[in-house]
C-alpha cells in the first residue's frame, strides 16, 4: 500500500492563490478560524481554497489534476457521515464565495443560484415573490444548494415534492475529468440524452464539484398551522398521514413521527408539558398544514382530529395556537442535537422503508437492540409520510467497531429485501462505505466503480468516501 | 467505414430460442402480422426476442455482446423520433412478455411493474385502490413503462408531479456492459451512493435494457371537472394558470394551451363547435381540476372564471357538464393524429422553454417561419404550466433537408441561452441527433460520449440512435 503524500507540491499553494486571488485561499492560521463543521478533521487538508466561478473552480480542478492533489468539496459543513473529512496533502475546495442567486423569476418558478448559497438564502428571497424551494432540512441555515445536490438531500418536504435530485432542473459543474458541464435548463422537461448531472447529484463530491444549479420553486401557503397528537400505534399514525393528505383546507406539509423515547428527551431537555398531550403513548406524530388561511387550516385539524379520534378513541391532540407554540413543538421533534449533548459521538442512523414495512421493522430492531444489550433504548424518529426513520442510541460514541457491527446488522439487514435503503438522506461519507458494500446491489456497486474508475482515474476527488478507496494505479 | 453486418450469424436465433422458449421468438413472416408502431421500419430487423424475466434478457445479452449483434429495444413502439428503428443483422428485444404488475400496495403507494405492462394496464390497477401513476400521456394505452422511462416521457401532469425520472424509485436491468442491475428500491429516500438508474432514465436503448421498476403512485382524486376558456395572449393564460395552481375545491390536473389554428384544425376534424367558445380567439386553455366533489370543482371553474374575467373582460368559457362533453374537449387538444392524417410524414417538434420565455418565442418563431415561406401556417399546442409548446407543420413530409435545417434553426438556435430544451419529452431517436449536437452543451455531449464508450464499447445497444455512430475499434 502506498503511503498517502502529507503536504502539497512546492508552490502549489502559490499557483492557486494566483487563480482565486488572495480572498479566496486561507491557510495556516486562518484555516483555525474556520468553523469544521460536524467533523473536527473537516478542515485537516490546512488549506481552504474559495474559487469566486465556475471558471476558476475548473482552473483550480485542473491544477489540481495535473498535480495529483486530491480535492475535497465543501458546502455548509454539516454533513452528518463524514463525507468532508480532509487531511494533510489534498485541498479543501469550498463553495463560500459562490453564494449569488444569479435569477429568480417569479413567472417561471425557477431560481439559478450558485452552489455556495444557503438553503435559508434561496428561501428568504424566494419568500418575497411567495414561493419556496420545494424541500426543507433543519440544516437549513448552514447547509448549501451544492452540498443538499451532492448528498441529494431529503428533509420534511419529500414525501409531497420529491427529494433535492427533483428539485434540480439544471446544472453547472466542473466533473472529475475536467469537463464543465454548464447546462442550466429552467424547465422540468428535457429528455434530450443522458440527464448527466445526476450522476453528480448524490455522489458527495466523489466524480467533480457541483459550481451552480436551477431549482424548481413552489408556490408557498400564505398560512399554516401546526398539530401535535399522540398514537397508539404505527399503523394509526400511517392512517392518519393518509386522512391528511386528502385535499381539504390546506395541503400537508409535514407528518413528522416521534416515538415516546425521543419525545420524552426531548421535552425533558426544553421543560416542555402540555395537559392536553400526556407523554405516555407510544408514539406522536407532528402535523403541519399550509394554506391561504389560518383559522380554515386549524378547523381542518380539528375535523382530523374527530375522524382519527373515531377510529382511535384515546387520542389526544393539541393545535398551536400561537406561532411560539408552533416553534415549541417543532424543537421537539428538530433538536436532534439535545441526544447528542447528552450523548457526544452517539452514532445516527437514518433507514428508509415502505410504510408497509415499518411497523414490523420498529418492533424487530427493538427486539434485537435489547437483546445486545438491555440498557440500550433507541431514540426513533423521523419523516414517517415517506418511510424515513432516524434512530439514535443512548450511548456516548466512538462505541466499539464489534458492536457498531452487530447494530448496524440489526438495523440494515432486511433492509433491501424489504425495499427500503440502509442510507435514506445522509449519504455515504467515510462512515457507511461498509454498510454500502455490505448491502447494496452488486450491480449497482460494479457500475459504480466503473464510473468512478472512468471519471476519476486518479482517485483525486474526495478519496476515501462513498466508495472503497483503491490504489490509483 | 465498414459495411453494417446485415445478416445474423448462423444458428444465432436458435441460440437465443434455446433461451426464450419457442413463445419469446418471433422471424419472417410471424413478425409481418406485428404492428410496426410509429416507424414503418422499427421491425426491419426480423427478428423479435421476447424475453420472459430479467434472467433471460440477461442471457440474451450476453449472447449478443459474444457474437457482436446489435440490440434494439422495443416497449409500445409509441416513440416519435426513430428511437425503435431496426435494421438487418440486428434483433429486436421487446419487453411484452413482461407484463406483470408484481405488486401494488396502497399503504405505501408505489407499484412494482415489470417494463412490458403498459401505462392503462397501471392505471387500471392502480384505480382499484384509489390511485394513480403521477404521469399520464395521450398514448397511454399502448406506451409501456419500460419505455416511458427509457425515453423520460412527459406529459399531462409533468407541471406537477415532475417527469417519468421523478417518478421512478427503483429499477431492475440489464446494463450494456451485461450487469444486472437489481435495485428495486420502493422508497424516495435513497442517499446510497451515485443512482445509476438514471443513466438509463432518458437513454433510449442505447445504455441496456430497463426490465422493471418501482413507480411512485398518488391518491388519485375521486372526481374531476374540464373547462375551455378563450383567451387573449400567452400573459393571461399564464395568468390563468397561477390562478388556477392555488388552493381551492380541487387540484389543476392539467393545463394545456391550444394555439387558434390548431383547435380550428381539430374542432373542424371532428365536427366541434359551441356558441358559448367562439373560435375566433388567439389562444385556448383546456383546465382539468380533481378532487372529491363534482360540483364544488365545478363551483371552483366559475368562481376562476369570474376572477379571470376582471382582469381580461373579452375571454370566454365553457364547463363541461358531462363526461361526453369532457371527452369531446380532450379529443380537441390530444387529437393530434388529425394533422399527419391530413398532412402523413409532417415533422413533429418538441420543446420546453421557461414560461417567462413563452410569449416572445412563440411570436418570434411565428414570423420566421412565414419568412422561410408565407404559407406555414404552424399548427401550436402543449402543456404550457411546464413550458412544453407542441408544433406541427401544415406540410405532408418528408421534407427536403435544407428546409428541415432551416425549420429546426427557427425553433432551436435560442432555447439554450433562454433555459429551454429543444426535446422536451420525444427524446432524440435517430431524429433528433444533429440538434442535439448543434444546442447541446460540449460538456454533456463530451459526458455522454465516455459513459456510451465506457459501457457499451462494442456499439451494440441501438445504434445510430442519440449519439452520433462511430466506427466500432
Amino acid at each position: 500500500m502506498d503511503t498517502p503524500i502529507s503536504t502539497l507540491p512546492a508552490g502549489f499553494a502559490e499557483a492557486l492563490a494566483d487563480i482565486v486571488g488572495p480572498q479566496g485561499l486561507r491557510g495556516g492560521e486562518a484555516v483555525g478560524l474556520i468553523h469544521p463543521g460536524q467533523h473536527e478533521d473537516n478542515l485537516a487538508a490546512g488549506l481552504v481554497v474559495s474559487p469566486g466561478s465556475t471558471d476558476e473552480t475548473a482552473r483550480v480542478v485542473r491544477a489540481c489534476l495535473q498535480a495529483g492533489v486530491p480535492i475535497v468539496s465543501h458546502g455548509g459543513r454539516t454533513g452528518l457521515v463524514g463525507g468532508g473529512i480532509s487531511r494533510g496533502g489534498q485541498i479543501v475546495l469550498s463553495t463560500a464565495r459562490m453564494n449569488r442567486i444569479l435569477r429568480l423569476d417569479p413567472v417561471e418558478r425557477v431560481a439559478v443560484v450558485e452552489a455556495g448559497v444557503t438553503l435559508e438564502a434561496l428561501q428568504e428571497a424566494a419568500a418575497a415573490h411567495g414561493l419556496e424551494p420545494g424541500i426543507d432540512i433543519p440544516a437549513r441555515g448552514s447547509a448549501t444548494i451544492g452540498g443538499m445536490i451532492s448528498t441529494n438531500a431529503g428533509g420534511l418536504l419529500a414525501f409531497r415534492n420529491g427529494v433535492m435530485r427533483h428539485q434540480v432542473f439544471g446544472m453547472e459543474a466542473v466533473v472529475a475529468d475536467g469537463t464543465v458541464l454548464s447546462d442550466l435548463t429552467r424547465v422540468v422537461k428535457t429528455s434530450a440524452g443522458y440527464d448527466v448531472k445526476h450522476l453528480l447529484i448524490g455522489a458527495e463530491g466523489t466524480l467533480g464539484v457541483v459550481t451552480a444549479a436551477s431549482i424548481k420553486l413552489y408556490p408557498k401557503p400564505a398560512a399554516s398551522a401546526t398539530a401535535l397528537f399522540s398514537m397508539p400505534d404505527v399503523s394509526a399514525l400511517l392512517d392518519t398521514i393518509r386522512l391528511a393528505l386528502e385535499p381539504q383546507a390546506g395541503e400537508l406539509r409535514a407528518a413528522e413521527a416521534m416515538w415516546n423515547s425521543y419525545i420524552r428527551f426531548t421535552a425533558d431537555e426544553h421543560g416542555w408539558s402540555d395537559p392536553a398531550v400526556p407523554l405516555d403513548a407510544p408514539l406522536y406524530l407532528l402535523l403541519s398544514l399550509g394554506g391561504r388561511d389560518e383559522d380554515a387550516l386549524k378547523g381542518a385539524f380539528e375535523a382530523l382530529f374527530e375522524t382519527v379520534a373515531e377510529r382511535y378513541p384515546d387520542i389526544t391532540g393539541l393545535i398551536a395556537s400561537s406561532s411560539r407554540q408552533e416553534a415549541e413543538l417543532w424543537r421537539l421533534r428538530e433538536d436532534t442535537e439535545a441526544v447528542f449533548r447528552r450523548y457526544p459521538g452517539s452514532p445516527a442512523f437514518d433507514v428508509s422503508l415502505p410504510q408497509s414495512e415499518i411497523a414490523a421493522y420498529v418492533a424487530r430492531i427493538e427486539a434485537e437492540l435489547k437483546a445486545i444489550d438491555p440498557q440500550f433504548e433507541p431514540y426513533i424518529f423521523g419523516h414517517l409520510a415517506d418511510g424515513n426513520i432516524h434512530l439514535l442510541l443512548n450511548r456516548a460514541g466512538p462505541l466499539d467497531a464489534g458492536l457498531v457491527a452487530r447494530v448496524e446488522d440489526v438495523l440494515y439487514r432486511t433492509l433491501k429485501a424489504s425495499g427500503g435503503c440502509f442510507s435514506a438522506e445522509h449519504g455515504i461519507g467515510a462512515k457507511r462505505i461498509d454498510p454500502l458494500y455490505a448491502t447494496g446491489d452488486a450491480g449497482k456497486l460494479r457500475l459504480m466503480e466503473t464510473i468512478k474508475a472512468t471519471l476519476d482515474p486518479q482517485g483525486l476527488f474526495n478519496p476515501g468516501k462513498v466508495l472503497r478507496g483503491r490504489i490509483p494505479s
